[in-house]
């Protein structure tokens, strides 16, 4: 079985987990947890990071920081992972779901601002396969309504957005906070893992103490306070040192990492162009003003049948392909709180698109197979 | 210098670790998840067990469990980690606090019924030190009101509660829910880390979604439901698989970790106590109704002044000794919300009580050195 799938480990995992082990500070924000914040905001031009236990998380505290109240709205793609919703729901947000691009499956930039109303607290862009939404759009809306804009870069680590300014910028480094997934599908990994990003320095100073379960415990160690104390909300969002040691190993790696992930992204891409067409198959759209960080390889079927035999087809060839999300606005969860709006282009994608094995280990041969087993295709 | 506290490692985490990252499945809920959770379920009659990232984690799906709303009250002792607190009022509760035992920190069980209002909806009890709070008398209480009981276990793995039907049953197996805590400071850890058990089992369901995000996908696996999608609030409570093969290794040698610290507890109880006696320094204690897990070994001063002077005449014996927590109900975040009772007990533990450093790897010769230090007070 080709799985859809596999966690890539670069070798050294194990051995920062031991030397993490061996310090002696298992609990969070110890030696690793530090390296990989520094290394972050260098690497990228974030203005300071924050680890946390999964990107779930780093959600939950930029709907904390930006101070979500209940009936406050959030305009977010219904075509996301449940988390981007989740963050704000638990903090008594309304969300206000916005269509797709007909071209991208990330959110439609030019319907967002006649979802704004009074009560619009905060726009949650996702770069979905870690292509960029274009930022200066929503950017401007923002800054005309006085809105927070949360990024939800959870697949887009190491990918830029170039503005019209010309300037290439780290996707996450562009609204005021963002939120990145070390979940073991993505790029780079933890197993389970994310990183808040905060751009907007207001809120540095209590990120870490949301971060910290509420306390004033890092000003304290800086010496900074004589006691601490509960002086905020918080949770324990911060992982073990262990998960921050792995992670380490990643980072190190991720030039490697992500030169392998474009080299099979783009043979997918190459042997598949004819094809796609021929069979009016989508293929992934990359705009010009994003970059590609080779996240997910997906196509967008013409319909669910065409997409139910490719994946059924690709199966009986032990080739596991998956597809993903399910409208959010029709979910269970959330069909009878949403306000009625049709979304057709999240409910295609919802249908039709599909998403091939993608992975560091995919072998050539592997991937040939995969390749042949679609061209095959009546 | 002697630490307050040192991670004892059994050697086989990084083994286990290794193994985890090996089989391939690094996210949430693999085999060692899974491990662990039954292991937890079978030794100590849980209902059902999720491990989550962290105690608080545990303590906050506990809060939504029971649906908390805005304006529920909850009653919970104020000398107590902020975690217990942060978990409800993220669901927007109210914290009516309680005093803490006079002979005892826990929560002084005779003042509760009398903090009961028509809002009340759950008791927090917390089993400070690992030493059960009087739990027939809690249960009682919350039968008569409709009340849901979330015990705070985090400091009480392996520690017991004999009931006035003289029957033992494990901390944390009594109240509707449960949470522990495996952060690095406690007798079992893996670094960050925590464990909520579920007794009322009509939880268990609604907790394995919120454990995964708020979807049914626990169910999908196990083909109850053909797909799987947003069905409730959630988020990523879930650890990943290399936290859990960590823990994994110190569960298989708990009865070893549990008869160290019990060595170490009994020797720093019988060298102490005339000394404790003549300088009005209380000494731990363990009512009839509650085992002692030898999580703790704290001392209560009778004043501030001469809890300074030990821990500097310790300190400058490069010996560390440590103080908790300070009453929630005075912190900077509280304070102005509370109801203004005066909770002495919950203060005077607050200003007098100490903690010794206590720790698997605390030599003999160490523990000697301590000893020898307190006895020399004038």
């Amino acid at each position: 079985m080709i799985p859809f799938n596999k966690p890539f480990l670069t070798g050294k995992e194990a051995h920062y987990m031991y030397d993490a082990v061996h310090t002696g500070k298992l609990s969070g924000n110890g030696k690793y947890t530090q390296k990989c914040q520094k290394w972050f905001e260098e690497t990228y031009g974030f203005g300071k990071c924050l680890l946390t236990t999964s990107c779930t998380d780093a959600l939950e505290m930029a709907a904390i920081l930006i101070d979500i109240q209940p009936g406050d709205e959030v305009i977010l793609p219904s075509y996301t992972f449940v988390s981007t919703a989740n963050a704000f729901v638990l903090r008594g947000a309304k969300l206000v779901f916005a269509d797709s691009r007909k071209d991208h499956p990330g959110i439609d930039e030019s319907s967002i601002e006649a979802l704004i109303t009074p009560k619009t607290k905060a726009i949650v862009p996702v770069h979905y396969a870690g292509v960029a939404c274009d930022m200066d759009i929503i950017m401007d809306i923002a800054q005309k309504y006085g809105l927070f804009v949360v990024e939800d870069a959870a697949q887009a680590i190491d990918s830029y957005y170039i503005g019209r300014d010309g300037v290439k910028r780290a996707l996450g480094s562009i609204g005021h906070l963002a939120a990145f997934s070390f979940h073991e599908t993505k790029n780079i990994i933890s197993g389970e893992g994310g990183m808040l990003a905060i751009n907007d320095l207001q809120f540095a100073k209590r990120a870490e103490i949301i971060w910290e379960k509420g306390t004033n415990r890092s000003s304290f160690f800086r010496g900074e306070v004589d006691k601490y104390g509960w002086v905020d909300v918080g949770s324990s969002f911060l992982p073990s040192e262990v998960i921050a040691a792995f992670l380490w190993a990643q980072f190190e790696n991720i030039q490697d990492i992500q030169k392998r992930r474009c080299t099979i992204w783009n043979t997918y891409y190459n042997e598949l162009t004819s094809w796609a067409e021929k069979h009016e198959i989508r293929m992934p759209f990359v705009p010009d003003f994003a970059s590609n960080n080779a996240h997910m390889f997906y196509l967008v079927c013409k319909d669910v049948e065409q997409r139910t035999r490719l994946i059924d087809r690709l199966k009986s060839n032990s080739i596991l392909a998956v597809f993903h999300y399910i409208s959010l606005h029709k979910s269970p969860f959330y069909e009878g709180k949403h306000d009625g709006r049709n979304l057709p282009e999240s409910d295609r994608y919802t249908d039709c698109l599909v998403r091939l094995p993608m992975y560091y280990d995919l072998e050539q041969e592997q991937q040939e197979l995969i390749i042949k087993v679609l061209l095959d295709e009546k």
